[in-house]
């Protein structure tokens, strides 16, 4: 694991987890990201908080034209791209969020976005991604294989490969999530991250972790989407044959390697949840709370459903990082029992 | 109708409709508002536009702890009631968002809130505003036999009776959402506003009337709950004998004249709509933008239903001003086909 960071110069007597993030740079991150994805609502909802027997705040990402958090990465990216000299087109593979992400973030500047998806990817999603002006590439198999085709695609364009959460302004762009969380200024017992890639986590971790060290960070995988987490209770990158989980938005199988080290600086706790639990969050969030989320977005509810004892009088934020949900699948999901 | 009003202070260019409100005030209420209420999402969401042909742009007025707009307004009252002498409790009756946001702001600063809703209000409202820790009456009837009651609680107790839309203080925190608009700094072609008691529709009416005043301010009331819009048309006050809505939030059969004559002077056109189009808007914006909306929040996306051509091309602000609704119902307004 790397040693622990310098100290911040906006922050001198701020310690800093030993990630490849630097809040300096965060703080500049900020900076570069369209308002209408900055300064997200955060807000107790004791009406969910009452089922689950502790106190929820929502730090609520969806409100935005994408409808998700990765825009806050990819402004950063896109702002680098378009003041830099050469190549003025991105690519990336993408499950949906980040392409969509990507495709309004290089709208907003002209630039030239390709997406590349699984067939297997979320239709609502890749009708956003064209909606907003990109290309995109479908090819068999899932996120890996469209990872595999966009370094092709960038290695014969010349073109910018956006690689979520190796890309470190992906990191940094989400970790903007945690300096307005601890700007609030209220106590937070624990923070609850959904865990893909891993930018959210990482990002929002170190921050958290820089401003809040006792604070508990828990990144939450599905069951069947677990390479990151088996990654880091292994403390080395785990590769698995196949996902299978609604969650489409974290389901990777080849975690990266620098970012299992960035995650095992700022996580306390990975836990692995069941399909039921997920399902049971979305309901809840929607009977509750009146959000509708996609399944990623509620691995931290389905968290506290597994383990609630763990979580019994805590003040709990769990952050809503996407709705980008099809609304039939939605319902039936929400229509299940336990 | 009253003379157009003195320039603001503030904005001494800006020529401001003959209402009750005023620039400068409502440049103070804004300060008096806890954050949780301001500074709330906006937001193109285009796959809604593009089933409605036209930009939809949603301020969205639901991403707090009671889930609706009206603490923006309790807070200015209560914050007034805070620093002022002698009584230190008050009373409203509310259909429920009023009553949440009263028990809501009261409870953060100390004050006693008394709450009178009417048997039939929505249970899910009246279980958040005892959740909050206001003592709650009922009376039988509807929300006009509910204000009765509050204004003899208020002579009894010498509590502050809160009578909504009434209260300037509720339609200058209400306006405080206009503020936002405009600093957005981008064209609006019409803004559409529920109509209830009016101090929405006033209140944002008369801030985007005083700096925007090309922009079309659209009030909508249910066809089942047609009091002030009727009253707008006759440009005199019309009571009904009975409403028949779901909309719950927006029934009212006794207009107050001092608010008439504030929307007389903001208001460009006060359509009445359809309860199969306020279903039909909730359903859309569930399926669109993921939103949970209450009915009143779907008129705006009702009136376009009603009169797309009207709006073909345009761009069109409709506020969510609120999303508590009981799940069972929404279910089934959703489900609803034309």
């Amino acid at each position: 694991m790397r040693s622990v960071a310098e100290r911040s110069a906006a922050f001198p007597d701020v310690q800093q987890p030993g990630t490849r993030l630097d809040l300096d740079r965060i703080l500049a991150a900020r900076e570069k990201i369209s308002s209408v994805f900055r300064d997200t609502p955060q807000f107790a909802c004791p009406a969910l908080g009452d089922v689950l027997g502790c106190e929820i705040i929502i730090k609520l990402e969806t409100a935005n034209p994408i409808r998700c958090f990765k825009g806050r990465g990819t402004e950063v990216v896109m702002s680098g791209l378009a003041s830099s000299p050469g190549r003025k087109t991105a690519v990336c593979a993408s499950a949906g969020n980040l392409g969509q992400a990507l495709a309004h973030s290089g709208r907003a500047r002209g630039l030239g976005v390709t997406v590349v998806a699984a067939t297997s990817a979320n239709p609502a999603k890749i009708d956003s991604i064209r909606r907003l002006g990109a290309a995109v590439e479908l090819v068999e198999g899932d996120i890996e294989e469209a990872r595999q085709r966009a370094r092709e695609i960038a290695a014969g364009d010349k073109a910018l490969l956006v690689e979520d959460s190796e890309n470190l302004d992906t990191c940094e762009g989400a970790a903007t999530i945690g300096l307005e969380l601890m700007e609030g200024g209220d106590r937070i017992d624990t923070i609850l991250l959904a865990l893909g890639g891993g930018a959210l986590a990482t990002g929002v971790g170190h921050v958290v972790k820089s401003f809040s060290p006792t604070t508990e960070v828990v990144c939450i995988q599905p069951s069947g989407a677990p390479a990151l987490a088996l990654s880091w209770r292994a403390r080395s990158v785990v590769t698995t044959e196949r996902t299978d989980t609604i969650a489409d938005g974290v389901a990777g199988r080849f975690p990266i390697a620098a970012v299992l080290e960035d995650l095992l600086a700022v996580a306390d706790h990975v836990p692995l949840v069941e399909e039921a639990s997920i399902k049971a969050g979305m309901r809840l969030l929607h009977k509750h709370a009146g959000l509708v989320v996609e399944p990623s977005a509620a691995l931290g509810i389905a968290a506290i459903l597994e383990d609630a004892s763990h979580y019994r009088g805590k003040r709990v934020v769990t952050v809503i990082c996407g709705s980008n949900v099809p609304p039939k699948a939605f319902s039936e999901w929400i229509k299940d029992r336990p």
